[in-house]
């Protein structure tokens, strides 16, 4: 007979009911628990981002920077928090961002916004529901107006449709403000759902998720519609630059691109870019972005060219970019601390936390790319130097 | 004038030179840090981690469990420590591991290894990329014993060939026992490369990192021939079990999964799964796991049928999952618990760790695919009732 | 020295000159020809389909049928012109109309029109181009009124917009009555982006060809958005057809159609269907299309259930189906004479072509799925069987 | 009550029965046949490609060359039958073939060969379905032995193994001479099962075509693995060549090529390439070959750089380019003269005609990539120009 995880139904973050679970733990498993019974947080601030709460995981947090970021939200220098177990990574985004320095700044643009709940609408054939197509169409106005009706910061900016069969797929698309939004979105979505049902007899029935949204996981629509912000950062990297910092050229610099780029094609890589999990993911760890995004935020597409002066032109476009900085775990205390280094916590921040990510993702590319470039001198073997160096922990 | 971040040469991860970082940044921000500057590790544990070291990230962990695992290396009861910021996740995926037990568990099967370095190789044309080809393959034993001479735990298991135009990208996958292996696999290769340069003298030239690897980001290559391991998760559910625990039918999950499949299909989504990078997050985050791994690791397939007696086959795939009981973060304090608490840390776990961490992504399919299904049921809108009630921390 | 092909400014079609051509042919190949020589049109008439005429092909068509068809266009018993090759493939055919005709019909829906040209608009940087997708939006009236001054079918229905990096890729899509359209959108596309190059200062340069319609091959944004027609085929399969001429069930079908599905997803292949470029092809041929759209015309998605009743609910999307009644090749002689024997040659017929061409894509996944499927019954063979018995040519 | 098609079971090609299925036809349709019942095959030669016979599609074929080839195989100037109804095309390919030839030819490479069946092997569960992988391999000499049994050419390769879930997806891979080869592979990969079935007892079923040969589409494993011949067509283009014929520079082409590799990248395009099926469709038609091959024979990946001395390194690589000098419908009359015309009729020839069909691919790259570039001059448009001038059948 399985044991059960204690548990309070009156307060579940209680020091008792928590110290209940972390013997419980020990007991079952013969562990003594000593650090993740460490916190500085008051429990109850946990409440209502992680149930059965035992403790916490402390994860070292190092800063890369400055990082200069010429954005129409972010402007000027950041001392970025990153958050990894992983050497080398953040001494490989210092680089890259001294790089941009002596670059002039990275320079930034969230190109559009919609965060999605994507229902999907059953009919008993491709007819009906091509008709309610256009219906979805000529009563807009009266679903925005539902859907508005549950939250005060959403929204509603378009209902994608995708008919096929006896369905229509949609993807109700949103502006969420501060928030990564997928809860104000539900619940939106769901009260505009069922408004459509009371009023479109011919629909047989619907599903609040469809799959359309491709929630945390890559897509193409997501790659073509956006997800969350959708953010270019882009830069003009001189050849004097790229000579004395990173021993390259930008003819050298986009014939390794061109290669990555065929790869990914050929693949049918959900990015053609070297790594931005991993800077993204550092950075969303540190600032208490839900982590699982990471299966969607790293999709992006790089693309450069040598300009008729002989510089690099380089770019990246992340289509689905979801961080908030605002509610989830941004207002646990260190978490906020990480926000507040950068003055982006709270309310109107969103889009500057999301310009210097994306500048931080240009940092991590400039410095990875170039390590492992695909001339000659590529076997000096720097990418795999940088690691022996400063190791990894084993 | 950009100021630089403070760093000592001697040793970075000594109290003062955090501390002084921690004032540095104070000043940088007009910040006052309390709680990141609070941590129970021993600085000096995080080098090779993390550099340029200020404080910790404290990230909630909580418990789900007992999860039922029959797997070949994992066997028995597990209580499962996922860190996570989002409400509502934990106890979804108790809600999975509950219809878990009661359908006797979830079987596990570590079905192929292989973590891959993908040099690319460069010709005068195709015809001496077509001939390498061949080389290759005949030089196999003498190219392994290269690599391997690098490493006592890394095997070249088999060397992948992709020639298009002048070029031949490859894969050279490991087996790389109870380390994930990006690192160790990358000297190995490195070594084995310059053999190659130095033997095959119609080489031009060579990338250490030619792209096929889809290091951390999803793709059709990993997805084929799988990324670190390849794991099969599978469980036939009782039509009772599906009855009394999530009120739902065979038929109608299947139908929900079918209807998700399709936008995956047509979306090109990178899983047809609900959200497999929730759980691995929450279990990656908890163990020391290299986040930026979610980036690859999300990608699956799921397959479900009714069977002749009216249940429900449900299984997952897990083409490219990337866990380690050794090495990276593994050996940090908070992380090396929660890995005791599953017995997985250390030597010879890491195949047990990967079992696990597959059950566990059939437990949050099963929870939310219920709560999200297409029926009319659906409309009660459990799903969004769930967040409603447990709160989500906005 | 090369020999030239000979060729007359003055007649290229005329006898002497084509006459002059095979004389040449024979002698640079030592070949006689006497089949290709042999035709019944007049060769003026292939003005404007073929330059350098030297002969003609031959191509056996066959006919299958009645095909059933409950359309909006095509409405009664058709009897399908294929030209083909291939040995067995109009017996499938024929198979499944018989499938078809005792289940009542298939039921078919166009579900939306766009012919694409995609342009893609060049700028200094990200915000340029952000900033011109609001201006396009803001002055699609005039853009459309520029456009539809070149042709007097074509209409503009919407201009996608897809910006990354410092471009905007765009798709103009049109309706095009009974042509396919790609020459009419061209022209209409040329006129309409020189009109934005003169009214939009910002614009650096633009490429009338940005490769977003993605012509003549396959891809997410044509299954997405669509290109051409997109249309539905349904049918509901009664359990007693399927056992009588199918000799299976609704549940082995289905069963059948989620294997390979699920090899479709997993390989990123263009459809899921078993091969519906084979009817494809034979009609195109037969009628007069362009053959090198069936690159992005076999493109589709199947979907299929058990009802309720237990019958087999089975219809397949069609989203770039490109087929035209009038202009290209459906004027010349035979191919005219295919059209008329479905009653679909000229104005106002290209719906019901399409409606019937989706019923035919039916017809050969109704026979061909079944021959395969995947239970014991499967290794009677049937499939091997049907080419032994009807043999290829080999 | 349908009328059925009239059809003998003794002699359905004599010329009463044809005669009797165009009175039924044309009294159905009220049509006249005229052009379609004429032509000079002898009716009986085309038993074994095409059942229900009543007549022939007319349809026009043209010249273009010389088409300078420096291949393994096919070495020399080749003037190439091209069937098609689209206007322009055969001057464009023209265009590009003297390109070509001002640059020294283009060299083309077959890399490898491999045509598949796909059988699919279902088991109780995943580890029955990992041991059978071993098996398999432990196994190969004798399935090979079985598959071989049944054909004089075809000789089994590989078998690739795809385990997922329960099953195991396989790839039979063999190579079939001057072929196609999907019969011949059918009917020996159906041999090789049932033997597997007599001899693994563990094996549930399996199904003859599991979906992993992506016949007649377009895939990612296809793109990988190749299927039929994987072919390299490469060209040095001059940049006096580029100047004085196409009127652009390396520079240009390259960039033009970047933006449309993007478009191809983000929509998850077949292939990167302006128009393969154009050319491929059109020497298909004229040589017998399967159109529905056009499904799959399109995928292809471009690539160029710029060189060292300033010239454009250019090449496509075709990994699925399906054709066959004998068998099928290379022995219609017309057909065989076309094949005649380049010396590619019959045995031992396949290999010439793959390499003739990739250098013709690069021509029509050339002539189109440049007339649609995307510098300022393409608005002299070029592209539409060439439409307008050499007009098309409207």
């Amino acid at each position: 007979m399985s044991a059960k995880i204690p548990r309070s139904n009156e307060n579940d973050y209680s020091p008792e009911i928590i110290a209940e679970r972390q013997a419980f733990l020990e007991e079952k498993s013969g562990t003594q628990l000593s650090h993740t019974k460490h916190f500085s947080y008051d429990p109850e601030s946990m409440e209502g981002n992680c149930e059965h709460l035992f403790g916490v995981a402390q994860l070292p947090i190092g800063v890369a920077g400055p990082l200069v970021v010429n954005g129409e939200h972010a402007q000027g220098e950041f001392y970025v928090p990153m958050a990894t177990i992983e050497g080398t990574l953040i001494a490989s985004y210092n680089r890259g961002m001294r790089v941009i320095r002596e670059s002039g700044g990275v320079t930034t643009t969230v190109v559009s916004e919609a965060m999605q709940r994507a229902p999907v609408f059953m009919f008993k054939n491709a007819r009906d529901g091509r008709d309610f197509c256009q219906w979805l169409k000529d009563n807009f106005d009266e679903i925005k107006a539902q859907a508005e009706s549950t939250t005060s910061v959403g929204k509603l900016l378009e209902i994608e449709q995708y008919p096929v069969h006896n369905m229509v797929y949609t993807r109700f698309d949103y502006s969420t403000g501060d928030a990564a939004g997928q809860n104000m979105t539900g619940g939106a979505t769901f009260v505009a759902c069922e408004w459509i049902r009371a009023n479109y007899p011919k629909l047989r029935t619907y599903g609040l998720s469809g799959g359309m949204d491709s929630e945390k996981k890559t897509s193409f629509v997501n790659s073509l519609k956006g997800r969350g912000r959708k953010v270019t950062a882009e830069i003009t990297l001189p050849k004097e630059v790229l000579a004395s910092v990173l021993r390259t050229t930008p003819e050298l610099l986009r014939n390794s691109h061109s290669i990555a780029s065929l790869a990914a094609f050929l693949t049918g890589a959900s990015n053609n870019a070297a790594h931005p999990a991993n800077g993204l993911a550092a950075l969303y760890m540190a600032t208490g972005q839900d982590m699982a995004n990471i299966g969607e935020a790293n999709q992006c597409s790089v693309y450069s060219y040598v300009t008729t002066k002989g510089d690099l032109y380089y770019s990246i476009t992340l289509p689905a970019l979801i961080m908030a900085t605002y509610g989830g775990g941004t207002g646990l205390s260190t978490q906020r601390e990480c926000l507040e280094l950068m003055g982006c916590y709270g309310k109107d921040k969103a889009y500057k936390l999301i310009e210097i990510a994306a500048g931080l993702v240009v940092a991590g590319e400039l410095s990875l790319v170039s390590a492992a470039r695909t001339d000659k001198a590529s076997s000096t073997n720097e990418w795999v130097d940088a690691h022996e160096k400063l190791g990894r922990n084993r």
